[in-house]
């Protein structure tokens, strides 16, 4: 199988051979990070810009670091609050970034769409890196790696998303990504964070955490953003912890290897207790380890591998 | 001819010789922004820091991306808003920088003179990336390279150079450059807008745009800054859009192969229509292009030539 | 002597042969600094990581161009004000940040103790760039460095440290680092901002800087922080440099070869008059230049010669 896509928007956009080949491709970038000397030539003389309009520097700091380690040169763009964008398009601004010859543009955007439409107009390849409520495929990505390296496979694992779904590109990228791969998505939160119709994409939906916590392989928490509390989603934050937060003895009619995943940055003691987070299920540093691997991966399948 | 400058601060102190040396060394480095392996190793090993006390992402990333791709280590420091200047004079901020033995600094600075001043100062050489209302000598440059790159030549050609003349270092800078290259500019604006004995510069004033537009090979708009509204030398924006507005209608009497240029970012309706600045005469893109490689020149002249 | 020590915490766990080893390592870097190719491969392939809860572009650059300068990849991570503490722990936030595979961590934090809580916890080398009131090696390490090069020795020499020796990190680091090295050392200031058993630490206390000044070989000023007039600590900024600022006629009664110290950013005026900033006992640049050599020498010993 051979890489043709030229940008990457959204999971739903992959095959399941092209996600493997993603996951492959990762495995043998993430030994590259364990090295002494932590760097191949691959991606020299590129230049790789993250642009990212809503803020994140955990998410900037890995792929910048991706490109770093495959010699890339990197530029960083923090849209909001800046100059850029003197009453200029999110297009416009791309456009003037893609003229100083970029071979990619990493952009994150607080609106829904706005990674495909700098897709369509640009020459150099797109990678979303967050958009709105849309999609987060490299958090998905990185999440599918992990669980593949811990189980060995992802076809046939059942995987519960726990949180507000609603709001979540995490979840949603997750959820194209894991039942194109073979596995049983079941989501679980709040019923006012629950989208309505969401079965369509393919996933049970259970309102009941300690169901999901029994039958689950992988158990993902999403992240809770306290705002909701304030935009009436949710009754309180102590409320949600105590309905929706994992604690140990909550686990305990969980399997034997279950995961714990989490993106972070946790709020410990509301999406999960600290002993949790810090305890033998966690796998929550190794997926911020993979997600370098991942995005080496994709930046090498984008730009690397093209003539 | 060889270089023999230290700094660059104004095209006023550059002999015809010395800018078709900059013009000609950028033309070769454009083609290595083209590359697949878009760097060489020209400045390895050196230094280059921008020192910006006014925001511009879009300058800074162009020289950033030129000392990059000529393999340069670069920093960035942001002394707007940054804890730099706690107390201390620009140029005890400077000399502190160059006691790290940097090579370049390229400074951006809201007072007339700063580069100037810091240029008698420091063994580092100096960039002047835009000071007050005095001087932008790398953006008046890739104009130039733009220019000669469309037409073959600079000599002979009409530029007419539209907007607020007054508060503008882009067109103090063009003036400078275009005059000595045996060009004829002929500026317009409001007359509020228009610094008095301008004349006495080398240009023609005329105030009627649409005599202008007929007239010239190059029409180079400038950015209007909304706050002038406020500081009374504008009625409003949109009496300046109607008469100082490019629009197709009033293209239509202007050269066939008119070229249409602005320093952006652009007020998309205001300085020109938003089918303008993406038509057939529109070079807007093209000047960022080349500004890395004018960037790239200049950095090349100042620090890779001297012994 | 074989270097040992994984992390960089605070001048007091340092043997005077380890002290000399960090001096002697960067003597030898200084010279990097001043070839026309101002870069050696030491790092290569490695990764370290700037992360300020405090903002301070002088010592963040310093430690940025010393890891630049042993091609190492460089990632600055602003937490002040960023989005990387959402809830987080400081801990968290560097588990994180180490969980990408990083070599190094140079924190600085407003909490005194935060880099020894991270390097107990993390795989990393932790190198503190200043926490709270307690330590700033490096600054300390660039002190020695520059006063064993002017003199040729530290042991025997007379140091006299004015200012705010309570809140002052660099009198503390200063303090461990000369009287290991075998100086005496005498602290003056006003005392309301004098610790109450200092002398506890091998240093003389005077309040009378004419004394002081008298005796001293070495004249190490402390930067005086405005908001401590406020915390009614100094009774006026104006007062202090009557009683406690170096001014000429002050000097005429010190040694011939006396140094005059600072860690920048100056307040002239008040710490020290502008002329003596500038005059020839001053070498307050050449600390700055210093700097990036004992950087580079911390960098170098705790990375580049563990196997």
């Amino acid at each position: 199988m051979e890489w043709t896509k030229h940008d990457l928007l959204d999971l739903h956009d992959l095959s399941r051979a092209e996600l493997e080949l993603i996951l492959k491709t990762a495995k043998s970038f993430k030994e590259v990070s364990s090295r002494e000397v932590k760097k191949v030539p691959a991606l020299r003389g590129k230049t790789v810009v993250t642009l990212f309009f809503e803020p994140s520097t955990r998410t900037r700091v890995s792929f910048e670091l991706a490109a770093k380690r495959l010699s890339a040169d990197t530029l960083n763009i923090a849209a909001s609050g800046s100059s850029l964008s003197k009453g200029e398009t999110v297009l416009d601004t791309a456009l003037n970034i893609e003229a100083m010859n970029v071979d990619a543009i990493i952009v994150r955007h607080f609106s829904s769409g706005v990674p495909s439409i700098l897709a369509e107009n640009l020459r150099s390849s797109v990678i979303n890196a967050g958009d709105g409520c849309r999609a987060h495929p490299t958090q998905a990505l990185l999440d599918m790696f992990t669980i593949q390296e811990r189980f060995g496979r992802i076809e046939g694992l059942k995987v519960g998303i726990v949180g507000d779904i609603l709001h979540s590109r995490v979840a949603r990228s997750n959820i194209h990504g894991l039942t194109r791969m073979g596995a049983s998505v079941t989501v679980c939160g709040p019923s006012t964070l629950m989208p309505i119709g969401i079965e369509k994409l393919g996933v049970n939906v259970n309102y009941n955490l300690d169901d999901v916590i029994q039958e689950s392989d992988v158990i993902m928490l999403l992240r809770i953003q306290k705002e909701r509390q304030q935009e009436k989603y949710l009754p309180s934050i102590r409320e949600y912890a105590k309905v929706f937060g994992i604690r140990q003895q909550r686990l305990q009619k969980a399997k034997k290897r279950v995961l714990i995943m989490h993106p972070g940055p946790t709020n410990r003691g509301v999406e999960l207790t600290a002993d949790i987070a810090d305890g033998e299920h966690s796998v929550i540093l190794e997926q911020v380890t993979n997600g370098v691997a991942i995005r080496m991966a994709i930046l090498y399948l984008l730009l690397g591998t093209k003539k």
